[in-house]
């Protein structure tokens, strides 16, 4: 089955190129409320459930033993920009375990931030790995270990009793078997898994839901969702589309970009998850199809959908700011 | 109709994203020597033309009166890197008009090495048009302004008489016409025009063969492609595939990468043209593309084809070195 396409760009009149992909919106007991593409097929999610991955660090009471709110346990879930404030949170996490940026095994890189990585190189300094964007992730992985007594080193590695509890809490949430025969190594160096879109949107349903769920993993999601709705910034950054999207319905959007084309989504008035993938992973059409969706849900509410074009349709301009295009839904998706 | 998927990108043992697209292989008479996917639609080559965009420099004696060579041809046809050796280069073609970089009308960027911003970033420095990846052709298009007593202001413009000789050569080169109804303007401000992929490889096996141009621009269409082979890096810049797959086989490849998934390319000994599209824009696919194509044609030198499958075939490592997956040609294209 060949994916519709979901995005258009156009440069003057003509459509340059195009992005095809597949998406699901569905609720809590399976039901699909829209479906575009082969939805059945495994993809990665990559860092868009990083959310789920983070219960562990919630249900272990690793959370509350290091004082951790709503930004911290945001930047458990983030993929950040490796801005300050991201690379500091990161390193006050660690601090609270007694552990520094040296036990951090996610690798380091220039922030993903053209403007953070110019800044970084002006004062002569070299990216650490809390510059990764997934240092929040790997700062509450390592919380955790040292919570519940495990041995931190190798905490990446499929086989460490940790990742177990990742996985574990990974399966029951989407509901997908999560096999060696799916697995691929994620960028920083942690096991992901290729599951069904569908399995990834009814996951984000019963994270927003709770339902499905025993009490004690309802309040852990509920929490973590809570907690980057209420801080978007630290999910992403500045002028991200988590941020932007986040930022325009406070407590009401709750997404997640993963890498190579991924999107999920938690919509907690409607009740319903969404994970949606652009096949050749295109971050920047899967902003857009992500966007154009939420339009689709929330179209009762029209300031909503207004603000959300900012995202739908973006233009693009060029290093003159002359206008030279725009990016925006195809007809199955506007 | 729906292209075929001519790149595919793995992790572990899954396909995670695939690559759609149409790719073109012709001699100078039009005789079709591979096709894949519809070759007719009109597509926006962006840099991929540079070269014949640069044939005005050649044939006006600008060339010649400001003294250039390889390296400054070379740079007239790049889109290069932001490297110190670029944005100097650039820097002395214009002083050879008596111009510097406030006469360049492609905006400022940092330079599209990542390590080469960091450097720039570190001195203190902020980027100048120098360091726009198109500063070399916009170098040379100064330089043939002065030359030929055109007011230099504006020269970006699709209605300056300036960017009427380099649309005249592009379509005698192409074969394709290049109207309004059909342009779009590009990131470094000038006009592109969409054309059907057929139309830029015709051309590109005419500028290698000089078949069907008269001796002037035969040997103008000669020079300029045998300057890019002669400096690889100056067309591109460290690691880039233009420049890896150039310095492969000094004198038998010419090829240039353009912006949104395009390739074209020219072969002396084989007397061919190739122009290709990913369909959503791809740089990393369209470089597995290119050099799986040049695999199929220089199938009988076994040497070169083990070279290419470095680009054709990379394998991708994470920020701690561990591969996770790799890039490959589709059977479609293998």
């Amino acid at each position: 089955m060949t994916d519709p396409v979901l995005v258009e760009m156009l440069r003057g009149n003509v459509v340059e190129s195009v992005h095809r992909g597949a998406a699901v919106v569905m609720d809590a007991s399976g039901k699909v409320v829209l479906a575009l593409g082969d939805t059945a097929r495994p993809v990665f999610p990559r860092s868009a459930v990083k959310a789920i991955q983070a219960l562990p660090l919630v249900e272990t009471g690793a959370a509350d033993a290091y004082g951790f709110g709503h930004a911290e346990l945001a930047l458990a879930c983030a993929s950040h920009s490796g801005e300050p404030r991201h690379a500091e949170l990161a390193a006050a996490m660690l601090a609270k375990a007694g552990l520094d940026e040296t036990a951090l095994e996610c690798g380091a890189h220039w922030p993903t931030s053209q403007s953070a990585t110019v800044a970084l190189a002006r004062t002569g300094a070299e990216p650490s790995a809390l510059h990764n964007n997934c240092s929040g992730k790997h700062s509450g992985f390592l919380c955790t270990c040292c919570h519940e007594g495990l041995d931190r080193h190798g905490y990446v590695g499929a086989a460490h009793p940790f990742q177990d509890m990742v996985r574990q809490a990974m399966q029951e949430v989407t509901g997908a078997e999560h096999s060696e025969a799916n697995r691929g190594t994620d960028g920083c160096s942690i096991p992901t898994y290729a599951v069904p879109l569908d399995s990834l949107a009814l996951g984000f349903a019963r994270m927003v839901t709770g339902q499905g769920f025993g009490p004690e993993r309802a309040k852990a999601a509920r929490r973590l969702l809570e907690a980057c709705m209420a801080e978007p910034f630290l999910v992403a950054g500045t002028d991200r589309a988590d941020t932007r999207l986040m930022d325009m319905a406070p407590g009401r959007i709750f997404v997640k970009v993963g890498a190579e084309g991924v999107y999920c989504a938690a919509l907690p008035e409607l009740g319903l998850g969404i994970a949606l993938k652009c096949d050749d992973g295109a971050g920047r059409a899967a902003e857009v199809a992500i966007s154009a969706i939420l339009q689709k849900l929330f179209s009762k509410d029209g300031e909503l959908v207004s603000k959300l074009s900012d995202v739908s349709n973006p233009q693009m301009t060029n290093w003159n700011g002359i206008h030279v295009g725009s990016l925006r839904p195809s007809a199955a998706l506007a």
